[in-house]
């Protein structure tokens, strides 16, 4: 064995070892709370990823699209003939096209009643809460009544939140927190969102 | 209209204005380099996002996978009867645990193979390059020969890179670089990995 081959299989070695600790040491089984915020792209496509994901095992799926539901959507097309997604959708569009703060609300409240109903469903096993973060910034929608239905929500049951500014309290009450940073976009540099890819 | 609802509709049209001359600014059309780097979750997943978005259009994807092939993958489960997607699975399992390097760059040259072929092919919308920062990283593969073949891809194609530490030299070809950077990451703290959810 070469000398670089003999180095790289020690460094493995050493990785393995550290890697079967943290593995052993994860005992704790539950459903989780992930947030995926952060200016970068990603954070939706990500938590559409753990929808198929989910849907590969036969997993019940449950996605509300805040604000966004206008667009077309190439994920939703693809699975929604799937029987074990539901899809609740806003479908105000972005809140600078409709520039209306009441009737955003309202429809906000409307979708929310549908997350609710999700979020206390036990056979649902994951539910993605899609922008989100918009409506409590904008006080479409109330942080305690969010909390609550979290925390009361069933036990297996994975709740993954996306959109910027997440608040503190969902980071504080969240498992996992990935923050998709921009460190360049095409979009900045004339070239136009592609079908397919960024929607 | 009360004060907080015109405020509102102010700082949405003010918004708008600024969405507009951004949208109308983007006019160039190709395919993008995608790279998703960054310790955090979300790199790969973001990746299925899209090509379960891209699918969503019938457009053809590849996805190369190196490394993880041996992992059950619940995106591939659900979206691999889709006559639009191809995949390539180096299907060694983590380097530490074959902890070969001779036998590792033998798979690892195999795969691209696949890759290089896909990279070539003016059908396929979108190319997933899962991983393959670490094929760079550990010199199982080299630079100059994926950014040739990045370079002179078809020029509606799409690429996207996964992994940490990506390649400077990739990260200045991209055109949109995204850091999935970890805030905080449950199996951190003692919660298993999940099925659905994080496989």
């Amino acid at each position: 064995m070469s000398d670089r081959d003999s180095r790289h299989k020690a460094s493995m070695q050493k990785l393995k070892t550290r890697v079967d600790e943290k593995v052993a040491s994860a005992t704790e089984q539950r459903g989780l709370l992930l947030i995926n915020t952060g200016n970068g792209k990603g954070k939706t496509t990500a938590a559409w990823g753990t929808v198929t994901r989910a849907l590969g095992y036969d997993y019940k799926v449950g996605v509300v699209q805040f604000i966004k539901g206008l667009w077309e959507c190439g994920e939703r097309n693809r699975l929604e003939d799937d029987a074990n997604l539901q899809v609740a959708i806003m479908a105000t569009g972005f809140t600078w096209d409709t520039q209306n703060r009441e009737e955003d609300t309202r429809a906000c409240q409307e979708v929310w009643q549908e997350a609710a109903r999700m979020l206390s469903d036990p056979n649902v096993y994951l539910v993605v809460l899609d922008e989100i973060t918009y409506m409590l910034k904008f006080g479409y929608l109330d942080i305690e009544t969010v909390k609550q239905a979290l925390e009361n929500r069933p036990h297996e049951q994975t709740v993954i939140i996306t959109g910027r500014n997440a608040h503190r309290d969902l980071v504080a009450m969240a498992d996992t927190v990935t923050e998709m940073q921009e460190v360049r976009h095409a979009f900045n540099n004339g070239i136009q969102a592609r079908r397919g890819i960024d929607y």
